[in-house]
């Protein structure tokens, strides 16, 4: 609550609310950006009580260093330093994927445990770094790389751990998010919104990683892996760009009580791993929906528990530094109590596969001409895919005619292959837009 | 996702997914009522792997039994059996205050750990259980007894710990939250609304523990003390019932872009608890507004991350059997590791206050004749409260007209008191309902 230093003008941390006798964890934190200075904030404002922060390590220190921490924090350019220190737990908050991961490897080696937001790394090695922190009797916590300050790591982990998770829904990228909901709120184009993200700071110059799901992917394959206990990778996760997405496909959706968000899943049914990052259709009242600007929202679904909703700051320096420290705080925590070998539940590895089953969105934009229903109602039957209806907005060009086509509920890869068909045809203007419709309960069928 | 068990025919439990050598620990479940069931059906389906059952404590054993746990499983009437045998870890799901508290007390004083789901029990005397587990060096948890299977428990003390949660804002009892949906939907009355609750078991046949608020004042004790690490006991909290609630009470708040919900609401401000039980109009934009039926939500407010949401399903055997469980393996993996002293955050005991500043909506109905708003305007003004809004539906009787005012931001004791005097008055032909209207962001100011 208060905004200023619980550090005495000596420097030295103020016992605060420290148990008698407990130990004081030291902690570095590689990499002084955005995050790292807010998790140096909050231990310097906040001074959790096992929790002492003694290092900055980043390069360029003369133009980082801030006046607001105390004399005794030592700023060094060197992760050596860092190495040879006495410090208990390395929070790394440099982001990257090298050197990134041989300095993870090497203060693990060196009996540091390590705090992380990097979801691309741990997304891709994050079970090898969790079985080399144990062999050192350390831990390596990674709560802050999915979703920002939304406790959904710990909620899957620990809250929830007495159920048996087999669904993880969400919205995990909150730069889709805000383009898509100015898309659909301003009628905008795409590349207009996008443009307006990037001079808002919403969104990279290089935006690619967020717009083609690469960012979310990252994100569920570690949720997969924490909730559905499944070993996978993330780049066997399909991905579709919301690049595509038109405000002509907001109207549409709206008609359909819909809305359309990038929207990641993952459902395990058996040894299949159904998963995505993709957009879709989702219902106007269902929390997805309501999602906004930087927000996530993550919906696990258990057997016995039913649907547990977790959202709040998907992003931003101070909520993805509360994740941090709750991370600190916790291996403080364990280290306090002796680590020990926690029994994990077996992972399996699944197939994964996109090939969910649910209801599909076509939206065409077509030369008009007569015929053209019945060619594409001719196609689909040949894949004995029903359609469910077909809706044209009034009013628009003959020659870049919008029309959508609804699908009854069938498996993805079989519109895929009509579609492949379909974009033969020389009427359309653009390939068809396809989205998945996720109504009510969601089921990789 | 197996529905069969993973005892063998000899009745034990496969090694399933145990670490080597990794210590059983044995369970004891006290209360064999629904949750106890539910718990009961997880630990034999999904056979976590360091938990063992091996005693289910009763009345009348015979009536209880049931078939499909493994016959290692001791069925006994007396918790005295428990006691004495090698029970871990307990868990009470009986309810109550007595016997319960002075069998916790035992269990714990005996050296096993305790997992209970009992919210009057823990929100008075909750810290005393706490301090008495920390002197035997075992473990006392309660994640099931607020809001079922939503984990907000772990989530505030673990997924927020490096956060300095100041408010603490939700919808903690399904009961009203279902009564409150269908006076909206159906234009019932609030005593048709219950009997209906009552018929499909949604309401107790003494529905007041959940009606006026108790019920929901106990989970705002522990969640004050767990998130804000307020020590406060429930019966300082103001409850309000929300038996004075009508249909017109919707159609007005709707008119004001709202809808009306039990909240409790804790919010600390310097030594100050803000907080509170009641009906309140809350936006139809907010995610409070959207909770149906026995859902569960529940806001926290953090210094640093921000407003953080936990949902799903408050209440059934399944749901709250999945935060038991999930508790017991929280203490098996603590008990691995060697229980520590854990450094606890100090707690303060602030002045409890309802005082809240916000808007009002004051609801009269009134025998109707020309003066009225002059002489309730005079006496609020009086009272330098300032109008707002006049609303009065068309097309209702004279003699029993309702109509509405609401009020800029002022604090609650300062209309309590106008509307003392108001109670006065002659052409009230019931006392005037008064409800706080919560938009934007509340805050204690």
């Amino acid at each position: 609550m208060s905004g200023t230093s619980k550090f005495d003008a000596t420097g030295k941390q103020n016992a605060g609310t420290a148990t008698h006798d407990a130990k004081v964890w030291n902690v570095a934190i590689v990499g002084f950006g955005t995050v790292g200075n807010s998790v140096a904030r909050i231990l310097c404002e906040r001074a959790p009580s096992p929790l002492r922060l003694t290092h900055i390590c980043n390069r360029s220190v003369a133009r980082k260093k801030v006046d607001w921490l105390p004399p005794s924090v030592q700023w060094t350019e060197s992760f050596e330093d860092v190495l040879s220190s006495d410090v208990d737990i390395v929070v790394e908050v440099m982001g990257g994927l090298q050197p990134t991961e041989d300095w993870i490897r090497r203060a693990l080696a060196s009996g540091k445990s390590v705090v992380t937001a990097n979801k691309q790394l741990i997304s891709r090695c994050g079970p090898e770094l969790i079985s080399l922190a144990r062999s050192m009797h350390q831990e390596i916590a990674f709560g802050a790389s999915v979703a920002g300050g939304v406790p959904v790591i710990s909620g899957l982990h620990e809250g929830l751990a007495g159920d048996d998770l087999f669904k993880i829904c969400g919205i995990l990228n909150g730069t889709c998010n805000y383009i898509l909901s100015q898309i659909e709120s301003n009628g905008v184009s795409f590349a207009t919104a996008l443009r307006e993200a990037q001079k808002l700071g919403f969104a990279e110059a290089d935006p690619t990683e967020d717009i083609d799901g690469l960012d979310a992917r990252a994100k569920l394959a570690i949720l997969a892996r924490v909730g559905l206990h499944c070993n996978v990778q993330p780049a066997s996760i399909l991905c579709r760009s919301i690049s595509a997405i038109d405000s002509v496909d907001f109207e549409y959706a709206n008609q359909l009580g819909c809305t359309i968000r990038q929207i990641s899943m993952a459902e395990l049914k058996g040894d299949q791993l159904f998963a995505a990052v993709q957009p879709a259709l989702v219902e106007l009242s269902s929390p997805l929906a309501r999602v906004e600007g930087s927000q996530n929202l993550v919906m696990s679904t258990g057997t016995y528990g039913g649907e547990t909703v977790f959202g709040g700051h998907g992003a931003g320096g101070h909520p993805t530094a509360v994740a941090v420290v709750s991370d600190i705080l916790a291996i403080a925590r364990s280290k306090q109590a002796g680590v020990c070998e926690e029994a994990h539940a077996a992972e399996i590895t699944p197939k994964v596969t996109a090939d969910f089953a649910t209801r599909h969105y076509l939206r065409f934009l077509v030369k008009d001409r007569p015929g053209i229903i019945a060619t594409l109602a001719t196609i689909l039957a040949e894949y004995d895919i029903n359609i469910e209806a077909v809706l044209q907005k009034p009013g628009c060009s003959k020659s870049a005619l919008p029309f959508l086509i609804t699908l009854e509920e069938c498996r993805a890869s079989l519109v895929e292959q009509a579609l492949q068909k379909i974009a033969l045809l020389d009427f359309l203007v653009h390939p068809c837009l396809h989205l998945p419709i996720l109504v009510g309960d969601l089921h990789a069928k």
